[in-house]
């Protein structure tokens, strides 16, 4: 019978660190040896013998806590928020003093929507035209959504690098708003809407045809596949990876 | 064997009044008696006997070509643009002393479109948000479309009457645009993407679920069974209709 | 101040009772009264004052609750399912002898899927072409869904009311089950798919256009707004009604 | 200045061949040096010094072609249908003898076609669940369409590939055709609509969420972005090559 992987989750007693015990533990293939609380003692994670430990804390505690656990030799998959490029760059470093231990960042695990912005990339040089529709509840504070405001850079990136031009748009006479936000020069649309949660819509265009790509996110519980495919995946790629999209066999540019 | 109903076509040599020729020519119920170019004589239609004309001429001939009609006795279907309350008045009074003539004005003969308008304005009350999505290709030089304006202002009235308030909407950080175009309270947004004629979309919502409604149109051939279904019905609607929705017995409140 | 109207729920302890009850509470203009189990004693109900009663029990009890509660001038928004034509009849009959009193039997209360049903009704006999699919959790033992089957039938019925022949097809050469189920001559096709809950689509083709009625079910709170307008709205339709399209105003044949 | 590529076109006069001149002609960066019958004579080819030929014959000729072609030294571009397996190793191995010749054979070359079927393929391991539906014009005699049928047997075989099991489905009662056909495991459904042309959505779910693929197809205009891609590539890829997804930077496994 083979080994079941041993895994700690941090911040145990939070609202996704709630979701990531109750989905470790209902897989087989997994065992939960430790709960830490966001503000607990990470001797508990070496103590249980685990070989990998997912940290859904705080932006405070969560680079101090991946430091330890590289030291120790656990591998770390991140769901935490509030990483930047300084942070990321000191992990890469200590990294390199500890070549067999694997540590995933990852801002967004809904499989979903990590495909949506990897296939919007990948087809955006192919089409003449292209634009991104984002739909949240009404609740929500900013428009365009994070999400959508990366997925509309990164189609701008693919299609700079391929030396395509924007989208066409003859728009002369418009009530103002109409033709949605600009972002890198290209046009994302946010709908508030009560009863939804969190969708999004990327439109591609050339004559004669349309590609849609979409992504329609109807609950917290849609991370936890992306959180178990991190688990299992993260000891066979040593060093720092940012992004889910880079676990996906999705090839391509990178 | 039934009679055909012997029909009329002004504007003949139009791009909509070429098209409408041949529907009438393919319809089995119908027989074309006279074809007119827009400044031709008008005379030949009733030379031919024709019991309904179709009106696709240019604005500036529309008006008269009516009253020409109605003394004539011929019920007319006119989907020429450029009517005004005032033009439709003197019409409406003319009729008085033509009672059993029916004139049919009609802005869009797009049986999806109308349907989409009259649905929209149906369901908006029992909704607690309501947006517009159009998408048209990118040669189009206003935004939002004609349609998605009209719908938008059909919306904000049924809500009005109804005593229904503005869709809730927590935005406080906005890039530009972001939230679309207001229409007498209702968002509208506007996607222009190449390959694409023109489609709307209705998004309603309440807790835990969304109504859409979305008409698609691909050709101009889609106007045909909306003037087909105006020349079979306008001679048991006498006096003066305003808009196709009033033929397809959608009852409700008008 | 408005007199808030009293409200009474039975079955009030069941999963959609519970329901229920948070959303009277909730309501400015609804007091809650009495909330009694589905084996509960109904005199609660008159004792404490109850203008109108929701039946959410079992079919067991349903019909004898509304029998006692129109004897008490009680009105009734009944949800619970198990209704034939033979008990419809009856509550029919004894509302003769109560003719103030207002009995809703409702065998959908989102407000969504009932308009989709009754718009899908109004536009068939319009189109060519009508087909529907229905999507689902993979939990669902039967195909197509009872939802499904009614509007596949609501559509067959009006296009035969209206003289309209069947959807055209030219299939000859088929992968068994390719073109869906056939209900009264309308294709329904029932995909089923984890992550999903209960959606619906109609789309309905003409040459050169579509029109799509989609309704999205995320959540039974979804139910809500269709029983408070049932609540609000059944004092003033004495006699039985059956369906809530019958109170919100769409006109059209009956 | 650039050079301009020079093209010929064989088959000329068919459909496809007719849209391909004018989408040459309209090029900046190509140049029309030839087009040829499809019965036409090859040597106006190289006499105009083509440095590509697309080919848009008939079955019966195009292999011929083709070997002419590579041993001219001239690259080409298939569209035309009919090639087996024999047909493409006969070609495999002529070009070992031709080591700069490319030639590229596509059965498709509608980019949004050709990259639904590549996403759909790359997503299907990381979902429990997946579907197709197809919907097309009701002239259409096969159901599923040919495209659709492929595209299910990629994702079937990029699931094999992954060791991932069949979507889950607990239908026990069924109306025969409900859940669609069977297509190596993957479950297909054909919508046949008057109106459409040719559309097809690939539907994944996982836990909370769904992931929407879907290719619009209104025009056999569409096809053109492809073919002049291959035109413009071919020279690029020396050696065979079958489907113009090889030609798109995707990456993968292939």
């Amino acid at each position: 019978m083979t080994e079941r992987l041993k895994v700690a989750v941090l911040g145990a007693a939070g609202r996704m660190g709630r979701t990531v015990v109750e989905a470790v533990e209902s897989a087989e293939d997994l065992e939960l040896v430790a709960r830490v609380d966001a503000d607990g003692d990470l001797s508990a994670v070496t103590d249980a013998g685990a070989q990998v430990a997912v940290d859904f804390t705080v932006p405070s505690v969560t680079e101090a806590n991946v430091h330890t656990l590289v030291d120790a030799g656990v591998h770390v998959v991140v769901g935490t928020t509030g990483w930047d490029d300084a942070a990321l760059g000191r992990v890469r470093d200590h990294l390199v003093h500890a070549p067999a231990v694997g540590v995933l960042v990852a801002p967004n695990f809904a499989l979903g929507a990590v495909l949506t912005m990897a296939f919007a990339a990948q087809a955006a040089r192919w089409f003449e035209s292209v634009e991104v529709v984002e739909l949240h509840h009404p609740d929500k504070v900013d428009a365009p959504s994070g999400t959508a405001r990366h997925t509309a850079a990164g189609i701008a990136a693919a299609r700079a690098a391929a030396g395509v031009g924007p989208s066409p748009d003859a728009t002369s006479q418009q009530i103002e708003g109409a033709r949605g936000a600009d972002v890198d020069g290209v046009r994302v649309h946010a709908v508030r809407l009560r009863g939804l949660v969190a969708h999004e819509e990327v439109l591609l265009g050339n004559p004669g045809e349309m590609l849609t790509i979409r992504h329609d996110s109807f609950d917290r519980i849609s991370f936890m596949p992306g959180v178990l495919l991190g688990v299992r995946q993260v000891a066979r790629h040593p060093g720092l990876t940012v992004g889910l999209e880079h676990l996906l066999d999705l090839g391509g540019r990178r």
